[in-house]
């Protein structure tokens, strides 16, 4: 029988950064059921006694200790955690005094240095970002593509919508996408929008077989999700991007993120961090 | 005068959870510039020799032994790396071995086991929030708003949309959108398209100065933008919220991630982890 497990991802903050953590460490774990628990903004004693009670009672369903990731950045509120009957892994603690060894300096022990808006230029080119990745998706506006950090082309539905967004998102890159479409094929041409901006340009492609179940849910039954005309639209457009010369990169087994940090890598873009 | 360090953030997939740990304890010390280095796909020992000389260069350049953060899950990629001149942390191995011990099972040392497209039922999941928060975005579509997890609403500008697009990007979860507009505020009285969905209404409101800031970038000069207008909206917003019992997070000082968090926790919604 399998085991069962409760992990709770603590935090005084988002406990995004715990989740991602804890969550890839977990899944190096084949034959465990877990359930995981995020925990935000613990940034009380109160709310770190009341954690308290939910491991006692995550414990006693499991009839197995529970698993705790933390990210707190107060003593008081991480002790009151650390004493849980539970093995609590403290993520920020045991890092911070390799650091201050070797850096020669106390940490400041600050609540929410990242991931706040306190930094309101950066927050404002995040926001900013999002707000281009809209209004150049799809290739609705061609207009100030001279400020896109990076343009996206690839066929329809290939993933350069939630790419874009997640450039923006995540790292604060201003990415614009344009698709390719059978007119482009049968020229054999880029876009002229876009012939002025082929170094910025990197292409999206995608398995066909995929491409066909992916179209064939937003449209069932057009001719436009065919296989033969996902296979020709495929062929066309790698054929095209080989003869331009424009990088591409096949998302079909890919995450969002692995695409956005592919494109980023290879077009040598700098990616701001929140 | 100001210590100077590089800080790599290496992986063998996307290096982000290696570069969220690593920038937010890096942000609890103050006094030193860091220069903060993504190296993603670390993924043979050839890149992982040349990233020691990468390392070597930013010691000879800083004067000082680099920061390396370190997610990488193979053993003999990871020991190349650890032979670096540097302050080399492994965030991942150091809490492999309490875990194997907890859970009395080996891991698996298995790369890239998340933030992968492997589960093709959680990546679709994702893709289809992310176009239900393009497709019911401001209100452009008030069709299939029973399908929404969470509907935000507040005045234009107060952080609805990158918050909904962040829900879907990291959590999966779907978020539509709907404006506060001046003719709600005469009647006293919801939209009348979100009257049957009160339970799922969350509101952002801001600042009016700050909203004053943002709306100037937008529209220079507008009456739209001017500060006794925002003041008007959001004074009103805020008391129709009220009226309505409609729960709402003031997103002046606060980061999307936060926003997003804030969100899921008080609609107590589930999020998933990419």
């Amino acid at each position: 029988m399998l085991q069962k497990r409760t992990a709770f991802y603590v935090s005084d903050r988002t406990g995004i950064t715990a989740e991602m953590l804890g969550h890839s460490l977990l899944t190096q774990f084949e034959g465990v059921v877990f359930t995981e628990t995020p925990v935000p903004f613990v940034d009380s004693l109160e709310k770190a006694q009341e954690l308290l009670r939910r491991i006692d009672d995550a414990r006693d369903t499991d009839g197995k200790r529970p698993l705790v990731f933390t990210t707190l950045v107060d003593p008081e509120i991480s002790a009151v955690v650390a004493s849980a009957d539970a093995l609590v892994l403290d993520c920020f603690e045991i890092f911070i005094a390799p650091l201050e060894a070797e850096l020669g300096i106390k940490s400041s022990h600050t609540v929410g240095r990242s991931h706040s808006a306190a930094d309101v230029v950066d927050y404002h080119r995040r926001i900013e970002a999002v707000n281009y990745a809209l209004a150049h998706d799809d290739g609705v506006s061609t207009r100030d593509l001279t400020e896109a950090d990076v343009i996206l082309v690839g066929v329809s539905r290939s993933g350069k919508t939630p790419t874009c967004l997640y450039l923006a998102l995540q790292f604060g890159v201003r990415a614009a996408n344009y698709p390719l479409v059978p007119e482009d094929f049968s020229s054999m041409r880029l876009p002229s929008q876009l012939r002025s901006f082929r170094a910025k340009l990197f292409g999206l492609t995608i398995n066909a077989d995929r491409l066909q179940h992916i179209r064939s849910e937003r449209k069932p039954g057009s001719s436009y999700a065919t296989l033969p005309n996902c296979q020709f639209e495929v062929r066309e457009a790698e054929a095209l991007m080989r003869q331009e010369g424009i990088p591409y990169l096949d998302t079909t087994t890919k995450s969002i993120e692995e695409i956005a940090t592919h494109v980023l890598h290879e077009a040598k873009l700098v990616r701001h961090i929140y």
